[in-house]
């Protein structure tokens, strides 16, 4: 496979349609999607071809600017309707990334102010979902730059999940991170936590790993604890789908114990995030809405049952680590430190570290 | 399917063959294996159609009756280099379950005995094996006697990998110790960790659970941490698979986390095995050796390759967790608590509890 997730956007605009990386069938095939109807990018993102909540909130603007140049084609007086429809079904989709609904928010308020000439809004629209995909970039390479230094020279380094270039629109989260670090010439090597039920580490951060020659291993999830144990864990680095004011942090399931343990054995947790993934309006990380998703991702492997008929499944997407457990948040205008209510404030007006 | 784990013993001697429950097919189907050669058993311990220290220990021990049988039919010279090749063979299968040793010195010990003589040392080798058989049946109902006092009348009790009937002859070592709660009227509803990379939790836990009529919800192994926080585990229990002097315990990878997990979250962490599997030679946990299982059982699933080609797999297949983690290790003889060097030594000179 020749694949270079380094030259190819994970979602982008292209001639009027939507081109999404589908990322269901890495690393067995790689398929770039050409979508032309947004309800196909609302599918996308429901069904997981896209995931990962840079990617997810880019993904639902540019279903916008699809959804605004669809309705462009109907009558003048159905547009609005049809473009707060359209971002209603994008709404839908899933519920715990808090970039899907910054983006689309984003991008609604820019239409109205458009409002009520429909070309001037569907242009405007197009030209901020663009504007995302390009910021979303800018902000992975300087998050990498941020906490590239926090990383050291040499040590091997714990993340969960998926949070590379896959998992925005280029370059990456946490896995931006330890790629920027790796590319300052720091000798990392990178634990892959598999990442139970859906296996994003071990089918997509272990591939980006080899795509970048990245020094990798893949192990079980439940292989971290014992491996810190043995001092062989210098530090954990994970992604977010959405933080709390106060730095609570709700990040694929697992991504808590993962922390747990990190603390209980005295290594640093990172997580590494745009500023867009921190909700302001939500107090503390309970108040984050949990996903949960099909039994199927827990009891089906490659179309195989694995699990024994009639015993209940319990699947979580996504858990909440408090931010008691967390060493730093990694953002693009810099790493906010505990308290994070007042740092990640401080990084959103602007005032840097 | 109507199994009845409870109504089929996991490995037993029958009319000259040894028969084995094929655990690598379950819940998919129900087979039970007909062995007419020691290097069946072998081979069964290697690949792991039975697993689970109590069943090993005693799949080697009727591997040994078998050896012996094989033995009497050839030249009577052949016998004694047949017999204890047998047994090094069956040492050769598996590194970490002290049980397979403890079996196979313990019924060439009978077997010298009884030398010269092959015939009569072929009977007391049998003999001997289908004590341990009926042995380890007793051994599980009185743990489970003794360890279902230390479980609430009401609650969720999260329990990893497959410590039931099928890692037994009989009945089981912690997942007994539920069973036996249960039939005492204790309303328990017990996490499945699915554990990976095997999955024994979901293929066979899940199943022995159903079979039983124990309410269960099946979770990913990174889904544990987060019940803990809610306050949705009361108590977590597992099986060992080598004890060492102090209390430090081998067992399936994953444990140690589980462990430290619990012991963060202020929850009870029990162990339960046969003092066969405490190693009084071993001073502490860190001495234990470790398998290390092949790469295709991470990165494959029902045949299908999930992982991608050319990154390294760790593979560890059982993981130590030290004695502080441990509330109590539940035996045969009664309950051992901290300091364990001394409880489990007065339980071994039969000193009860």
């Amino acid at each position: 496979m020749s694949l270079k997730p380094k030259d190819t956007l994970t979602v982008c605009w292209e001639d009027g349609v939507v081109r999404m990386i589908d990322q269901r069938i890495i690393p067995d095939r790689f398929e770039v999607l050409t979508l032309r109807d947004y309800r196909e990018v609302a599918d996308g993102i429901r069904t997981m071809a896209v995931r990962g909540a840079p990617a997810i909130g880019v993904s639902a603007a540019l279903g916008l600017a699809l959804a605004a140049r669809q309705a462009l084609a109907g009558p003048g007086e159905a547009f609005w309707p049809a473009l707060r429809e359209a971002a209603q079904v994008l709404r839908g989709t899933r519920p715990t990334a808090v970039n899907l609904f910054w983006a689309i928010d984003r991008v609604m308020r820019v239409a109205e102010e458009h409002a009520p000439d429909p070309r001037a809004a569907a242009d405007a629209v197009l030209a901020e979902a663009l504007e995302m995909q390009e910021e979303d970039i800018r902000a992975n390479r300087a998050m990498g730059a941020h906490g590239a230094a926090l990383l050291p020279d040499e040590g091997r380094i714990l993340t969960h999940c998926n949070t590379g270039s896959l998992a925005a629109v280029y370059y990456g989260t946490a896995l931006g991170v330890i790629r920027a670090a790796h590319e300052a010439g720091k000798k990392l090597h990178v634990w892959v936590d598999e990442t139970r039920p859906r296996l994003q580490g071990m089918k997509l951060t272990a591939w980006e790993c080899r795509e970048l020659g990245i020094p990798a291993t893949i192990i079980a999830d439940n292989m971290a604890a014992s491996l810190m144990r043995k001092g062989r864990v210098d530090a954990a680095i994970v992604g977010a789908d959405r933080i709390a004011a106060n730095g609570d942090t709700a990040n694929k399931i697992g991504t808590y114990g993962a922390a747990v343990l990190a603390k209980a054995h005295g290594i640093p947790f990172y997580v590494a995030a745009p500023l867009s993934t921190v909700d302001f309006a939500v107090e503390h990380g309970d108040l984050i809405p949990i996903e949960e998703r099909s039994d199927d991702e827990m009891t089906h492997a490659g179309g195989v049952r694995l699990a024994p008929e009639g015993v209940p499944v319990y699947n979580p997407a996504f858990d909440v680590t408090p931010a008691d457990y967390v060493t730093a948040i990694i953002t693009e205008r810099g790493v906010a430190r505990p308290p994070f209510r007042e740092s990640l404030e401080r990084l959103r007006a602007g005032e840097g570290e």
